[in-house]
């Protein structure tokens, strides 16, 4: 047995035992109306490396990325058919133009990495970014109004920018697994499946720390079978992305996507 | 001699190398108009640990910071006389309330610490953050424009920041040195001096690499003698920070401010 065969088997036996333990539930697609919402996800097997591009949100959020990287990340998302491209803001309407017609979707992100912001910049830079061609938003939570004990304003912010956004927008909740406690991941998953938000996702990748499966498995238990699960940072092959997907994760944010559906 | 005499010894004397090779000139007071704009700075003169005090923007960015430590920052701010806090967008309005007519004022970041934010975005979390009490604006350039060779658009960022300050904020421009080349840092320092910023920034203390003295001599001799310097990332002691006024900085962004001034 490979080294890669192993790290497989070892994942999903302990896989079987969490969900023994936990009761944790397979992830479905989820529907917002008469349409589902998660466009990318149409149930999720994977027999092949292949299959997994379709949940990926092929990742460039590094602040001195060129020009010519964002356009690299744009043509390997349309020749390998990942769901989004994952960039900066400053970056939206450039990928916007370049994706057009192309099936691939631009996702960017909100108060990030920190989500220390004022909820009115972060409302004021998601409705930019929509207006700019942004089809869906990966939002970061107050973790220090959390880590403060004032849930109210978590869920105030997670309000304000749901509110920003299109009724067609995708919106997901960094929750920043890295910096919590596994209660304050409960919080925070709750409150982002109370106020609407299409996914919860772990990681900004930049914390230190980024989606574990033990994270992926809690956060599916806490918001149940429809919602979905973004897991990112720290994916940089097929057999880690498999592993998420098997925790619950139904959309993978990593810069590693070429490499990952190429096995 | 010990390790941190030893440290001094060779910092002044790599120190005056330096300026005999570059012909630095010595850091002075800033003004704007009739009067001084880094209220905080009177002359450099470092005897000891306690004068740098008025040089300090005592800081907190970390994005986990609970209110209990923002009140201890604020305490320490005033009991040791620093020239600012500098927090999280998402707490000016706290500090500015805690801190009224204790003459410490309060300094926030914008774009932070990416940069890579549309600049609408980050002219409308500047004028969030000064109506909210921010007295101190340090924000992050366009770094990915930059390494794109997009001058223009640095340019363009660093002024509807700018414009959406008020006469009397002080503006820092934050180049993060870690991530560019020396010539990157010319252009950066050129462009923020030719805007009318009162300061540039060496770094967010995000990005893997903080202030160092090579840097701070080489913004110096680009910058001139009466633009402002925030050394900040990764000072951690008084003869770091001496290291840095040395060098010609006329300001320290540090969470060690207290053990800094303590010696």
């Amino acid at each position: 047995m490979n080294q890669e065969e192993l790290i497989t088997k070892i994942t999903q036996e302990v896989m079987k035992k969490f969900n023994e333990i936990t009761g944790t539930e397979k992830p479905s697609s989820v529907t917002k109306g008469k349409r589902t919402v998660n466009e990318c996800e149409s149930g999720i097997i994977i027999n092949a490396p292949m299959d997994l591009a379709p949940y990926i949100d092929h990742t460039l959020l590094k602040p001195d990325a060129k020009q010519s990287q964002i356009d690299q990340l744009c043509q390997e998302a349309i020749q390998y058919h990942f769901c989004s491209v994952c960039i900066q803001p400053y970056w939206v309407s450039y990928c916007a133009k370049k994706l057009r017609g192309t099936g691939v979707k631009v996702c960017t992100v909100v108060g990030f990495p920190l989500g220390a912001n004022d909820s009115r910049s972060k409302a004021y830079e998601t409705r930019q970014a929509i207006e700019d061609g942004a089809h869906e938003i990966d939002m970061v939570i107050n973790i220090g109004a959390l880590k403060s004990g004032n849930i109210k304003m978590v869920e105030d912010d997670l309000r304000a920018i749901k509110r920003a956004c299109r009724q067609t927008t995708i919106t997901k909740a960094i929750i920043e697994t890295f910096l919590l406690t596994d209660d304050e991941k409960v919080i925070a998953c709750q409150l982002a499946k109370k106020v609407g938000y299409d996914f919860v996702k772990t990681s900004t990748g930049f914390a230190g720390g980024g989606a574990t499966v033990h994270d992926v498995a809690l956060m599916r238990r806490i918001v149940g079978p429809k919602m979905g699960i973004k897991a990112a940072g720290g994916i940089h092959n097929f057999e880690e992305a498999k592993a998420m997907i098997a925790a619950g994760a139904t959309r993978i944010g990593t810069s590693s996507g070429v490499k990952i559906v190429n096995g």
